[in-house]
């Protein structure tokens, strides 16, 4: 029987629980790296004798965080998963595993939701991550996904956002703007020449499937970064969240930011917007001790990875924590480092 | 200043997350029981030696699991939490923390939510859960709160829905209807006497704030039962996925499933069904060997709890797992248990 033209509501919860399990590669499916898996009241995991539980959770609400007219039902599940993995990735953490809830309206076509789950459960088997459960809501108005991931401490030891130091350097992994300029050519007129540009699926699949800096933020940690955090609410968005954290300030040299050629062919007059304020890119954002750069940076490519210097920490002055950004031309200006706020008009 | 009036948008996300974590108990705020909270990429937590860690997640949405003009702000806060610790007592496991997502519209008044926080709050202080974090998000169309809460296992023991063996009885804590029966209060005509009855705020706060059943779960735990869940679909939506996880059927006498008075009173036509498909008791239903029964039940006495034996589990036929209704008079039916199905229409 083809499932084509089926729907949530012909199946019903307890069908459409067993055809997304079905829709997950085996070996993320629960059995292998849990004690109880999906179907009873709650999961049961063993950790790691001594290492420590990370729990981070994000949400996916259609027409705030991603248009179903704009992306593709398996992009979906992998960016939902991503962006959790992601905020492990920045502490340096082992990704383990992550219960998914569903709010559905209940007219989703049940392949849909199998693409969803098979996007999610590609990055899960990739990244060692078990799909442990979780829950099928009714949600009339809006279709969500909400995955709440846990991971363990390498060696006892993690990342956070508060050891940033004076002196420290200040780095990124890959380059900005690229997610925000893929979603920026989905709001462009529909024949708008960039749409067709042959970089144009690149910077697409940088918004749609981001992917989690797991491997890099290990890096990170074992090569003695001293803060990090991921990316989301773009370089001017997070950075203050460091400063903050950590009571110190910033210089940053604008032309050391890392653009794709891309962003800046197809933007040339945003493309420095895109990459300081666009958010989403999923790339880590972190600190490291001076002396620590070189081996950190040739761990980096070895393992396929960039980093690139943008700036220095500086002590916070009276102002509290402020950017110094210092332009092409040596001219600084101090950026107030009013934080991206998702509920501003 | 007074805040009465303040709505979420007016003072942003991160002063939100200030305010929400203030009205907090200061134990409950993650800095007693976790090694990082609220604030930074994931929390991290130190599970004890030698335990396993469990997993739930539970969802309210607006106008499907809660309607405003029927909740308060600290009611929904409470519930929201117990439905969560409900799953974690069902395998006798001890809460330990929670991560809590807000979806918001944006005009939200900042003392409801702060309301909420105190309902969720005093919950978990009381049964000694740390709230790690979480996230806020837009929901422009429907309020929901989200919750994965954490437990660990008592000694590496917990309890499943797969142990049931024919010859166990089947219990259950407390009554059952109770919470149908306050939800059905709200759904009478304005000028119904019921709606004023003396009974009536005893039935509504078992709709609006279940009991997690935390202390008893260890007791069946504890005292040999062999399966628990906890009943929020309803005794027939629920114990048909204790016989089918074990492989077992069920012969349960409608004369001793316990409702309370108050249920029988106000609803003489309909009391029967309340108990039995009403859904949201969040009471406990177990099965235990007959040899076990007595010492479980002065354990749960001597700790103010009840339960009731209501059946016994028998073998599954060759129809696999049914349950046979005894009625009063003695004369028996087939259920088929075919379960709630939250997308039936």
């Amino acid at each position: 029987v083809s499932l084509s033209d089926t729907r949530v509501r012909d199946v019903g919860e307890f069908q459409l629980i067993d055809l997304l399990t079905q829709a997950l590669p085996e070996e993320v499916r629960g059995d292998a790296g849990l004690v109880v898996g999906i179907g009873d009241d709650a999961a049961v995991w063993k950790p790691s004798a001594s290492e420590e539980v990370m729990i981070t959770t994000d949400s996916l609400i259609e027409d705030i965080h991603f248009r179903m007219d704009w992306t593709d039902w398996e992009s979906l599940g992998h960016k939902s998963l991503a962006v959790n993995l992601s905020d492990l990735a920045a502490m340096g953490g082992i990704p383990r595993l992550a219960v998914v809830t569903l709010g559905l309206r209940g007219d989703e076509r049940i392949d849909d939701l199998t693409a969803l789950y098979q996007g999610l459960g590609k990055l899960a088997q990739r990244v060692g991550v078990s799909i442990a459960g979780g829950d099928i809501v009714r949600s009339p108005r809006a279709l969500m996904i909400h995955i709440t991931a846990l991971g363990e401490t390498r060696g006892g030891r993690f990342l956070t956002r508060s050891g940033a130091r004076p002196g420290n350097l200040i780095g990124v992994t890959g380059t900005l703007g690229a997610a925000a300029a893929g979603m920026s050519l989905f709001e462009l007129n529909h024949d708008d020449p960039r749409r067709r540009a042959a970089t144009a699926p690149l910077l697409i699949a940088a918004h749609l499937r981001p992917e989690p800096r797991v491997r890099i933020g290990a890096t990170l940690l074992e090569h003695d970064a001293t803060a990090a955090m991921d990316l989301s609410d773009g370089l001017l968005g997070d950075l203050p969240k460091i400063l903050k954290a950590s009571g110190v300030s910033a210089k940053l040299e604008v032309a050391s930011i890392p653009v794709a050629a891309a962003v800046r062919a197809l933007f040339p007059e945003r493309w420095l917007d895109l990459a300081m304020r666009g958010g989403e890119d999923y790339e880590l954002l972190f600190t490291a001790p001076q002396e620590a750069w070189e081996s950190l940076e040739s761990v980096a490519h070895a393992s396929g990875g960039t980093i690139t210097k943008i700036g220095e920490v500086t002590p916070s002055g009276e102002n509290g924590s402020v950017i110094e950004l210092v332009a092409d031309d040596g001219f600084s200006s101090i950026v107030n480092p009013g934080a991206f706020d998702h509920f501003a008009t």
